[in-house]
């Protein structure tokens, strides 16, 4: 199975690049960089620390498209829509983490779904992926004089806010309930609030050092909470989820598919 | 709905009392104390700082059992092994709150389950309810990869560890493992105790001021926890499960019952 | 000691009449609330469900201030900086713990602190008060490569946010960094945020059931974390500090005092 | 400045080596291991995963001791009661993180003390060392009305409990408290245990996964916990702040030394 990966020398770049280089099931297909990036034409090896492997970080996504069975992407949302482009026009799976996509661009992914096999993610971790389905359940079971929040830590250099996967928690939550996240969310609370509404969902962010993502939805009703958590130590978990994802859709039928399909949850 | 408590002069006893009176769907029917104890005589009202009811504390549970349809129980295993007797006797239905029952306690309970109707749990609030059913199911999804440990901390008079409901939630781990707790229960690491044992269920104990009880079960793996926690606020939300299992379990057939038959989970 | 109690039928007001009738030491000289409450003319016992004292609320404060040693006042700012006024002109202790001061309400009662002793807290619990020294002390030792987020939980009816406690965690940090809190401040992400600035100290607000207050301050580096939390379980706690605050600061030289002051921390 | 390592081919070995060679002020003068190690006459820099270095792994400790301003000591408490042996004898500086110490060995290191400079830690981090002078300080503060209660989680591998380093914090409570840790330690709590002994301290242990270190020290009381905590990342903090250590101590007075010395708090 050949993978590849666009944005190949960012952090969570390399950290693919080392996942699937350490996959029996895999073989690194290459991988790509934005026209003008200093790791153009580096070595893949080379690029994590490792022995040379003999593939180079080129620009040219079409062709490393042309030649993957399956194609992960971390990039940024206008990139992540071109790779998409791309998927469809080569039949090749692609495995989407691009965090901050806007309803625009999830409209343009489910197009493109129809034509090729796409797996999107907020969060690629197993534990997190079993949250989101607790968060659904729990949410679905108790009524609204049960307030949900959601609270989320990251590292100082993260530029969104909420972290997608708490939106995704949030999702979960509201899906629960049978309404829309947009209806319920709230995100900001500074300076006279007035009391909390009813069934709204709450969002708080923490920014701080090198924390590379706590979650926690809590439930709360009158003396008591459900706290419900996950706590990542390191990207490599959702590096590795991506490859397993990746091996898992690639020659799948079209489709937008979720981690839940993947773990068979 | 006639309803009665036995122990009604202890912290539990009193919010029980309180719970029932405030509940229009019940009939205080009366409360026993142990022969001797300063409350017997005392009006039930009284004694929670409210008005009188007309109703004492009596040291005759049969008389209880006999005018009542169902009956409270957060005693102490001896006695509540008797209490079952009684309701088997009178076809009374019994709640069963009392921690520290020993095997041999649960198969006394089991058999006037075959002749009353009781509901036994280590914990009657609905978010530890849901709790230990979101644990058994992470149990049953996740492999033994995943560590199990269960940390607890309850107020400084408390008098066994680790608590009944870590206990229970132990259970609940251990049952969707498909493994008896008794064969992974680890509760005590002091000195030195090698490394942790592939498929163990951790257990540690906390206690200290007036925390009403604080629960978190913990799944462990590389770079990655899920946590799952229910916090208490109060001793009411376990009384107040307690007269909603009464109510619910009065003149329901034979049966050992749990909170999670109560709630319809 | 003879204590009053402005704003005496809300939740905290009660909480307060009882304490102080609790309190030896202390003598309750009778509360006030706004003209046309409905508890106007109510006896004080009977209010918080105890016996009757034979003091009754009345919408009178310039007369409860001329009766008192001390009076503790959980109110609105507008009606705080009148108290302040009625304590200089009686000069009687003024105990604040009203919340949602501006700077302006700020500068009126430090104006009254120049005639008559004022305790101003934005917690009155033993904990908190350590908790902000320890907090001071932390950022005073570490450099600004510890980033400082503080988030705190309350329950669903508080109208203002981050609450009176985290904003005084805040100014303990940014005092012992020697900065205004209210150049670093950082209470609101949402959306495409940036990284963090360093040096910023980070606000984060949960709102839910009925939880007391629970605040924590993060200091967050590279690969380590220092967290410190306090937990209320009770408003009592508040209550008794106040009162503690109010046989403290009757009599003493005019001032503006703090809990630290209080307690001799 | 020369470092050497003892114990240098283990995961802590390793972590020190790269940070003695990533550091400008330290030369890295050799590393042993014990005798029949596979890892003798391996490269120090081929051993972590970087470009030879020319100094390979012997096992040679008094020929190690003897070319080191100071040599850094993470291994079992007979090997560093015999290196302490070695830093008298060379006048070389001994960095001892060694966790599982006995009171006899404590006592042979405190002899070595007076003739070698001797740092010993249960744990090198900024933050933890500030945590202990907090949990000293607190402890000093409240009255045994508080409860101190120790947890701390750490990885599936680790064989001592409670981990050094709680019980160093411990220490600093019981030190606040002008107690004697042996007396109040309380570290087990399985069946009946009766209720809490006022002014114990006690310990709770969690293992899973490969959690680094989580520590924290709560003090509850009536209605409200103060909790300290830390949370380690990486055990790059533990090997940074041994080299600080290590190029603090070589040159220094012989005494033992601790990490509030190295860091002058």
């Amino acid at each position: 199975m050949r993978i590849g990966i666009v944005g190949g020398s960012g952090r969570m770049g390399q950290m693919l690049i080392r996942e699937v280089l350490g996959n029996k099931a895999a073989t690194l297909s290459g991988a790509t960089e934005r026209p003008g990036s200093a790791a153009i034409g580096r070595d893949l090896g080379t690029l994590i620390g490792a022995d040379p492997v003999g593939v180079v970080i080129t620009d040219d996504p079409a062709a490393l498209f042309a030649n993957s069975d399956a194609v992960i992407d971390f990039t940024a949302p206008a990139a992540t829509v071109a790779h998409a482009a791309l998927a469809v026009q080569h039949g090749t799976a692609l495995i989407v983490g691009t965090t901050g996509l806007s309803p625009d661009d999830h409209a343009k992914l489910a197009e493109a779904g129809t034509k090729a096999p796409l797996v999107v993610a907020a969060n690629f971790s197993l534990g997190v992926t079993l949250l989101a389905g607790l968060v659904r359940k729990v949410a679905a079971t108790l009524g609204d004089d049960w307030d949900i929040e959601i609270v989320e830590m990251h590292h100082r250099h993260k530029v969104d806010a909420p972290s997608g996967t708490a939106l995704a928690l949030g999702q979960a939550a509201a899906s629960g309930r049978g309404v829309a996240l947009a209806d319920v969310k709230d995100a900001v609370r500074d300076g006279h609030t007035g009391a909390r509404t009813v069934g709204d969902i709450g969002f708080a962010t923490l920014r701080g050092g090198d924390v590379v993502g706590d979650h926690t939805v809590i439930f709360a009703t009158e003396a008591e909470r459900l706290e419900l958590s996950h706590k990542a130590g390191s990207r490599a978990i959702f590096a590795r989820g991506a490859v397993r994802a990746a091996l898992w859709a690639a020659g799948k039928a079209p489709g937008v598919y979720s981690m839940d399909d993947v773990l068979g949850l």
